[in-house]
């Protein structure tokens, strides 16, 4: 009956779970226990819901987000779950923390550690055999994908050549019955989570499922039933520090009012004690992601990044990070969002990236089975990832925030950069023959000075290499909209390869 | 001392003024006398503000949006204009009335008329002396644009050759007062107004000032002294059938917290009792268009119309029509926002006409007085404008509510239209030498089916002529994204003009 404390997991933003031992009774739209966690130092206070977990075990879980010593204390209706309580030390260890937003457009972990997606997507994973739930992974993280999204309910529709039989909740009466969740379904998912965890893939979780289409009902929840649901997956999963939530893939499949997806986010920005990211993705209709529970826009569009100029605009409506986490997928079927060359779904993330936004991969090859990798996973096989793992070492070793557009009005060459410091220019997929060194300049924005040095790296996006190129270049002619090296001859380049150029201030 | 009613003015939507005398004394802060309008047969009730208008005038401006018998009495804490009352009788006149938002991204009047805007700009037209101030609107009215926006508040800065003497207020202690306007100066502005309506101009009335830069120092009223101002321009302009509210120009140009102008704009919607349309112009950053108080998106980007592809972008984000109010200005002066040739401009507004949205004109050849057209008006000298005027009336002849893009998701032609009626596609600055017939099909929308018939006219945007292909197209091969006549041979067309193709169906 006594709270046990699993070690060793006292690590700053790591999930400790506290284990219970109640009654077995679920109660039906509220917690069965609540943890309250004071830090002692400061005396903050964490209000952690517990959940059910299958017979007489109820858990709580809670990840600390500060160093040093913790108490707390249970509440709960059931006399059995009430009045535990027990201390822990935190001390730091290797997890960064949860991503959140940085600098309005970006991401960092709690810790200031910047975060870059570079997403995968497989929707249907979770309800994979072995191995494709294990090969999924292995795919995913060497080909150095850092972020994945998939649906916690099964898929219907087409390409689905797997049916699983573990399912979230029990039926009562023929209908499902989200009062008794299936702790072996949601074991499952705690474990896909953790594995996505260890090998460094932030998991983006898709809540609700526009891809039912009534093979399995779970599309015809009620709002109420979505919530008591939503409540039991975030006591199960919001301590794991590498959650996002996605509310819905493709929402505006699913025919409902927008207010209802309104106050499900809300709810799920008040329900949630350690504040994960929150989006929601759109098929032809976009959200209103100035909503405040949205913390970043996740938007569908076929043709945003396929031409320079696009996604910059997003940015600039929404004031939030934009993460494009569908712009079509490489592969070979007839579906005009599924069969993109390799160099092409290359050429549209770096379009992504110098708008200042951020991409998601997806793979649509048929495979032997009839199936998808973007709807049941399995190994890559396409030339895109090892390209997007390239772009990710790239993105790494920016010094900031991240990438913004330098002059967002008007920049025919559309470079984005940190003003005065660091520059990139993507050339497209076929670069010209030469270069002259040319800045744009920001309004408002720090703005370089006459004097200014930079050394040029060449970018091969497609061979992926960075060729120093060797000279310096002094800025000598700083107008009101440009900045130039007059003086410095073109710098020479491998022409008609997907080439960028990364500028980087070193002195003046 | 009783109130007198002008005539002849008792046509649906027309203003109908009443005029009190009272004490002179000017209240601070609220409405000198409000009418209560009451239509007989429906029982519809109006609010309607009343203003001072110096010495012991007061006045009360309606505009009767139902036709037949209404009667109406004042209030006001001064007796002299409290308690009278009146009845008039409403006829159906000429006018359509207001501007509203229609079918989500377009515009109609009142009566269900449809409106295209075709807009033009000159900032501080109303400081100008004659010859000037008469010379602009003969100027626009001849080249056929539809709305005009102008600031009520005087600008300073660069390009300014003429300030005025009549200002809004009276100084009290070396400070504007907001209490004592000058009804000169309103007066002067009631009668721009007016003559902007007898040419059949929308007003789109600039409330506030980013360009005043300390000159005037009108942009340093407190918020509650441009609330009292703003009750003061509504109760005068309100029953103007033709005014928009702007509540700036270049917004972001004043440091301004965003919850100020959220409040003035949530202010203005709720004190006009004839609910005129309502927006924000922006610089560097986007106003969130999303806020309810805003009825469309009024825009600036320096690029947003250069390619294909983009401006679309606002409406999907906004789900309000999108006015794009700056897409630089035809002209010869240095700066960049001020150099396009007419070729390029009359591009743009094709490219936004495609995207579903509207564009704004400005001119902005250096004047022999040393001053824009953009700031003071006067005869127009570009060639755009002529071309302007002939969009126009390709716009008017739209049977339906107005151009929205047929496949938002990925339209590599950008075709907008009326899906299965009517399809406009812009081939660009310079045409091919031939066109394949092909349609594309929205997501959701009403899709073509085989054997729909269409007709085709060529319309040359610069030359300004309308030529039907003269054959009919028959749709043999419908696709899931795309609908063709395989069997016609190509549309020859003049090769490198700049030519869009109008798509009507003509049976099926």
């Amino acid at each position: 009956m006594s709270p046990a404390l699993r070690a060793p997991q006292s690590e700053l933003y790591r999930p400790i779970e506290l284990t219970f031992t109640g009654t077995g009774v679920i109660p039906a739209d509220r917690t069965p226990v609540t943890v309250y966690a004071r830090h002692g130092a400061s005396g903050a206070e964490r209000v952690v819901p517990g959940f059910w977990d299958g017979g007489t075990a109820y858990r709580a879980r809670f990840a600390p987000d500060l160093e040093g010593e913790w108490s707390w204390t249970s509440e709960s209706t059931d006399a059995a779950l009430s009045g535990r309580s027990g201390t822990f030390e935190v001390v730091r260890g290797g997890d960064h923390g949860p991503v959140r937003v940085a600098h309005r457009f970006h991401f960092a972990h709690a810790d200031g550690t910047p975060f870059r997606p570079v997403g995968a997507t497989a929707y249907n994973w979770l309800h994979q055999d072995e191995p494709l739930f294990s090969s999924t992974v292995d795919a995913i993280a060497e080909a150095g994908f850092n972020k994945f999204r998939f649906m916690v309910f099964p898929q219907g529709g087409g390409y689905i050549e797997h049916v699983p039989t573990l399912m979230p909740f029990e039926k009562t009466d023929g209908r499902w019955d989200v009062t008794k969740p299936v702790p072996e379904f949601f074991q499952r998912l705690d474990r896909a989570v953790e594995v996505l965890g260890e090998r460094g893939i932030q998991a983006d979780v898709l809540i609700y499922n526009a891809y039912d289409r009534g093979q399995f009902g779970l599309n015809e929840l009620t709002e109420q039933e979505d919530a008591i649901y939503l409540r039991y997956l975030v006591a199960r999963l919001a301590a794991h520090p590498h959650v996002w939530w996605s509310l819905c893939n493709e929402f505006d499949q699913l025919e409902r009012p927008d207010d209802r997806w309104d106050r499900t986010g809300a709810l799920l920005a008040e329900i949630d004690p350690h504040d994960h990211l929150r989006s929601i993705h759109n098929w032809i209709e976009l959200y209103d992601n100035n909503q405040p529970w949205v913390t970043h826009a996740s938007i569908q569009n076929g043709s945003v990044t396929t031409e320079f100029g696009r996604a910059n605009l997003y940015r600039d409506v929404y004031g939030k990070p934009v993460v494009l986490d569908e712009i079509k997928y490489e592969g070979d079927i007839p579906d005009r969002w599924g069969h993109l060359d390799a160099e092409q779904l290359v050429h549209q993330f770096w379009i992504a990236t110098v708008a200042g936004t951020y991409a998601s991969h997806g793979e649509s090859f048929a495979t032997e089975s009839g199936s998808l990798h973007m709807v049941e996973g399995g190994p890559l096989r396409g030339e895109s990832p090892a390209r997007l793992g390239f772009l990710r070492t790239v993105l790494e070793e920016i010094d900031g925030a991240g990438l913004d557009p330098i002059d967002k009005w008007d920049d025919p060459a559309y470079v984005a950069g940190i003003p005065r410091c660091l520059y990139v220019q993507y050339l497209g997929a076929s670069a010209p023959a030469t270069w002259d060194f040319r800045l744009p300049i920001g309004v408002p924005g720090e703005r370089p000075e006459p004097g200014d040095r930079f050394q040029v790296d060449v970018i091969d996006t497609w061979n992926m290499t960075v060729t120093p190129v060797g000279r310096t270049f002094t800025l000598d002619d700083v107008q009101r909209n440009d900045a130039y090296d007059r003086a410095s001859a073109p710098v020479e380049l491998p022409e008609g390869e997907a080439l960028a150029l990364r500028i980087t201030r070193i002195g003046g």
